[in-house]
């Protein structure tokens, strides 16, 4: 029935009143009224409130004012016990009503996340009280807020990275890896392992593709049976307190071959070298770059299909994107994954993953399992 | 690492080229050139592609393209083979410039799904060929095509309910629901009995909430322990070839009491109510009114305090909605639920939830769980 949205984490309220005082800042610098903030994730960073519909209403003249419908207002009011409630269905334009109320208003949007139709109900609304009405977006100034993570953030994130590890520990101690399991056996048990460990859920579809089938990136678990000599890949995450883990690892079954054990080589060297570029000032192009170069030289670049990696948070993909296409430098206390992958088709692929934070004394890795080619 | 999109029956080509030969009479009908589909979901039952990038574009000369990008170029072709393939990370305003090659068009898309950016990119992707070209919005054409189940669309719902019925008893028969068990223990030991039973994931994060808890119609599983005299309220589904079942129960620890046996007779009635107003004709508000009228009378409106109901399908929540807020009337074969409540902050709250299909001679239940009030 209803639609999910984060966990945060459990938190004091001022920090998460000095997530709004900074955007606050930034619709001051604009020379905003308001900023309204129309994304679920957004607002759930904003506010720490976790339901499945609201808007948050962040005014330059300090006032901030949260919107749900009436299902939530109970829970609205335990998790942002600091925050003005308006209880209306369609909360965007209920604030953008409310933004004009005392007169017309200079109010910024989501333009990334708000609708061509949902733009067109704002304004309705806001005209409704007042004529000469302004929007201008902010773009994703939220989602840029929230690449960089307090500590208590990163805490959670670890937590998340500790739940996947023991699950995959757990995993291949009890023999859950075997030849004449299917795929969608072996992501079952992973996910039943992490659900145990105390995962709120699995941050995606667990990835579980065996033999030719770990060619395929983004593969879904089939009844297909692992086999001898499959390289099996399995990526997968657990999310704890909102926040999201992510991790590759591929191992083989029986003994590996020469061609295995040299693309597994391969993907691991470029993996640490991608781990090695993650600096504070970085170009994210670079750290991309500095993975990508070694498969390149190798001349599998054709099977290197994807981005480096990507930050993680209350979203299993968030900025910043580490990619060619990407754009921006690292900060500190960004939180990433550095994920390359060789992908043979036909024959088998590897990728390696980790989630990692930026830190001036080099990353902080949060995934803790060997990398080390392991056969099975 | 990956987002997850809606995977399809399999099924025919024949029958979803049918789905793609509807949207392009109504393309023709509005003298459109073509339609440009960008919502996921849309393009999942359009094409039968599954991958979690994609746009699709229908042409009014019969010709249809589908956009995705390189990790995706094994699966679309294999998923959806009669299609021309168009390998691009922006999938959508690949397809804008696509249409535009040959002279400027008249361009329908999605306005509730396409973001002010997006159509900012379009806009752009098209006139990077021609210029004067016309973007024009074709509203939610796509879903409402998707109310409409066809038979194998229905018996993918009937086996999404028959994971969720069969899961629910083999709980209760293991006396899974008791007291001294947290709320996400239960959840837990549901979902794995689904996933167990062949369910491909979860519908939406399960609801299970006791005692004062079940009086929150969205609460999430916590730590909180069942204690005898709890209302016990499991909202819960699973998904089978893409499609979502839905069903919620409520359960007594113990023998009920007074309150407890009047409030789930009343919402029982209401439940019943709104199954028997499902008739093909029948508006929507009015399907609504029928279940709410019988707990208005009995006082407790206010603690009716959401929708009856909405459509069920490749998504969780589709058209149509059953609520004094929908419009329009119920068709033949469209599935929804029917899901009355009412929660009475501080004590408990009750909610009883079925899936249906709109039928001729009366609806078609696919969740075959006893609604008799059960004392666990």
């Amino acid at each position: 029935m209803t639609d999910t949205a984060p966990q945060p984490v459990t938190e004091d309220r001022t920090r998460i009143a000095g997530r709004r005082d900074r955007l606050r800042a930034l619709a001051i610098a604009q020379d905003l009224d308001a900023v309204l903030v129309s994304s679920l994730v957004n607002v759930c960073y904003l506010t720490g409130f976790t339901g499945s519909n609201g808007a948050l209403l962040v005014g330059s003249n300090g006032v901030d004012v949260l919107a749900t419908d009436g299902r939530y207002t109970t829970q609205a009011g335990a998790q942002a016990p600091d925050l003005e409630l308006l209880i209306e269905r369609a909360c965007a334009p209920a604030l953008a009503g409310r933004a004009a109320e005392s007169g017309p208003v200079r109010l910024g949007y989501e333009s990334h996340v708000v609708t061509v139709d949902g733009l067109g109900g704002l304004e309705r609304a806001a005209s409704a009280h007042r004529s000469g009405n302004e929007f201008c977006s902010v773009g994703p100034a939220v989602e840029a807020l929230r690449a960089i993570k307090d500590p208590a953030e990163i805490e959670a994130l670890r937590a998340a990275c500790a739940i996947a590890d023991e699950a995959l520990a757990g995993l291949i101690a009890d023999g859950g890896i075997r030849v004449g399991r299917s795929e969608r056996e072996v992501s079952r048990d992973l996910d039943y392992r992490m659900l145990g460990l105390g995962a709120e859920a699995v941050s995606f579809e667990t990835i579980v593709a065996a033999g030719a089938n770990s060619a395929i990136p983004h593969h879904r678990p089939v009844d297909a049976v692992l086999a001898i000599g499959d390289f099996v890949k399995l990526d997968f995450g657990a999310t704890f307190a909102g926040y999201h883990s992510d991790m590759t690892r591929t191992f083989v079954l029986g003994p590996p071959t020469e061609w295995q054990r040299e693309i597994y080589d391969l993907v691991a060297t470029a993996q640490r070298l991608g781990r090695e570029a993650l600096r504070i000032g970085a170009s994210v192009v670079d750290v991309d770059a500095a993975a990508r170069r070694s498969i390149v030289e190798a001349g599998h670049g054709a099977a290197f299909s994807h981005g480096l990696g990507h930050g993680v948070g209350l979203e299993i993909h968030e900025a910043p994107a580490l990619s060619a296409l990407g754009a921006g430098s690292l900060e500190a206390d960004m939180a990433v994954t550095v994920e390359p992958g060789v992908y043979l088709v036909g024959r088998g692929g590897v990728r390696i993953e980790d989630t990692l934070v930026v830190r001036a004394d080099g990353p902080d890795l949060l995934t803790l399992t060997s990398k080390e080619l392991v056969a099975l």
